[in-house]
């Protein structure tokens, strides 16, 4: 397996970028490829004695502050555009990339392509829920969407689940503001009866509408969400689980005999932690490219690199984009211009 | 003050709904009316030696599998209609109830009635940050919104904070998927565009588009989001604050040192979580409707109803409605068919 890996994108790059990439060559054996300033890589792979890993060489850097079009459209000897084209090229198996989200979703739609048929690609992230997690799908890609659109997230949600997660029988649920059938709006509504029908026919195990509750309960492998609320459901875990890690911390300062109980406590509580830590979860898969692109944490340090490098090799050699396209059929509606339709 | 309780709303009642609110009427000195069955309420308040307040008897209940408008309409001799009734003829200040959100909205718009010029009432819980607390409105009442109704969330929002909360001058945030101007949906911008135009006016102090995420780290005191989303976000908080507590709980209780460790910190923890515990919290505020109308949580302990008292007798002391009222005019939007529009 080779992953291409954009070593200029992300808050520690290239430093952290490299080493994590370097440690997956040593550790898991994955041919890798680094896009970037050479003399930047260079010293670093020196430094880490790693000789096995192939450098092209990109003169430019998107920011984080670069509109994203633009940037993929004009910058074309960046990092991220260069790991871009040579995935599309055959170089290289997959791509990861801790750059700029929006750019890295436009690049991988402008230079790999979507899977003909699918209408958006989405981002996937995997909550950490019960013995699989939870797959949230679309997680900002798209902040508004059709119930076409969210027909295809849970087909392709539940085919990343079984076959990256390893999920036999992912559960589906719709994210809804309740249970019952008639919660919700009209693109709710309308996706909730696509749903159902796919459920009916056997080719995904639609469960119903589900609320944010009831996924931290372990209800289903796969909610499925238009892009804007994805992405407030995901911020908001951030959110609260940063919130209520500070004041466990206050807790835990206020005299020396919390101190004392709280290094006890002390490993088990980071574990606990690291599970909604973005460097420990690894990276969010962009589902509906032709082929696998990984978009790790803005904020990755080389274990959250090494993380992502490892789900890239997986989702490659998964068969996940081949299952997408043979059940393409399933995942459209029939429409007038269809044949018409500009993929 | 006279506050107006349903005795027989949410999963504890009447038990906890009678005693939260005799104990209201015993520490903070409010009239309290209860409507309920009679016959259920008066034994619980001879057992706590509760005299004063007052019964007004109501013979049917409003359950949470009832379809709101129709169970407002059919069940006239609720206590939920009962208690909402008097509310409308003066009888009282305020309303509290603890059963089925739906009913009560619906029942507060038919009989209470809005606000004149509010389009729609929302649910306007506060979130545990900062010093103030957060008010994220609407969360749930609206699942489909217009630019105008959250132009009003976002005044009603303000104003709550300042009077009832005490925050001298409350930061209104966009609720958003990123911070630039430019995110979000058609729905963002153009209520972008009408907040920021309130704020350079001076009526609110807007401070542009938040994310979840700084949500939690306190940058805003009033949230403003359609119904929809910000039921996710509020289920999300639930959610991950459940799934948190339970994976300490696992690491405390994993052996004999670890629990140890875990009694020195148990009344800091308690208080960490109460933050997140609705029975603590008190109730959410229904703005917008032309008295004052709190929903207390379905699973309210007796200390929850005390709480919502509390909160219902401050909201009807603080002048929020008429500060809403005699700003109604820079919360709407001039349309052609103003005059005829129905309130």
């Amino acid at each position: 397996m080779k992953i291409i890996v954009d070593a200029m994108g992300g808050d520690n790059a290239p430093e952290a970028i490299v080493k994590g990439a370097v440690q997956a060559h040593q550790e898991l054996g994955c041919q890798i490829i680094l896009t970037g300033r050479q003399e930047e890589i260079t010293p670093i792979l020196r430094a880490e004695g790693c000789t096995g890993a192939q450098v092209v060489d990109a003169r430019d850097v998107i920011s984080m502050n670069d509109e994203p079009t633009l940037a993929v459209r004009s910058k074309t000897d960046s990092s991220l555009v260069r790991a871009l084209r040579l995935l599309k090229q055959g170089e290289g198996d997959a791509v990861v990339s801790a750059g700029s989200t929006g750019a890295l979703l436009t690049g991988a739609t402008l230079t790999v392509k979507r899977i003909r048929g699918i209408r958006r690609a989405a981002l996937a992230p995997v909550l950490p829920t019960g013995q699989y997690g939870t797959v949230l799908i679309d997680c900002g890609a798209n902040a508004e969407c059709s119930p076409e659109y969210l027909l295809q997230f849970a087909y392709m949600g539940s085919f990343y689940s079984e076959k990256v997660l390893g999920c036999p029988r992912p559960r589906v649920g719709l994210l809804n503001i309740g249970t019952e059938e008639e919660k919700g709006d009209a693109l709710r509504h309308e996706t909730y009866a696509l749903l159902e029908k796919a459920g009916r026919e056997g080719r995904i195990c639609f469960v119903g509408n589900v609320e944010a509750t009831g996924i931290y309960d372990g209800c289903c492998e796969v909610a499925v969400s238009d892009g804007f609320t994805g992405n407030v459901m995901l911020k908001t875990t951030e959110g609260v689980a940063k919130f209520l890690m500070k004041s466990l911390k206050g807790v835990f300062m206020k005299n020396p005999a919390t101190k004392i109980a709280a290094g006890v406590l002390y490993k088990d509580l980071k574990a606990m932690a690291s599970s909604f830590n973005p460097n420990e979860v690894g990276g969010t898969p962009l589902l509906g490219i032709s082929k696998p692109v990984i978009k790790a944490h803005g904020s990755s340090n080389d274990t959250a690199i090494y993380n992502a490098v490892k789900q890239a090799a997986s989702m490659a050699g998964s068969g996940l984009i081949e299952q997408i396209q043979e059940n393409i059929q399933q995942m459209r509606l029939e429409t007038p211009q269809e044949g018409t339709q500009k993929e």
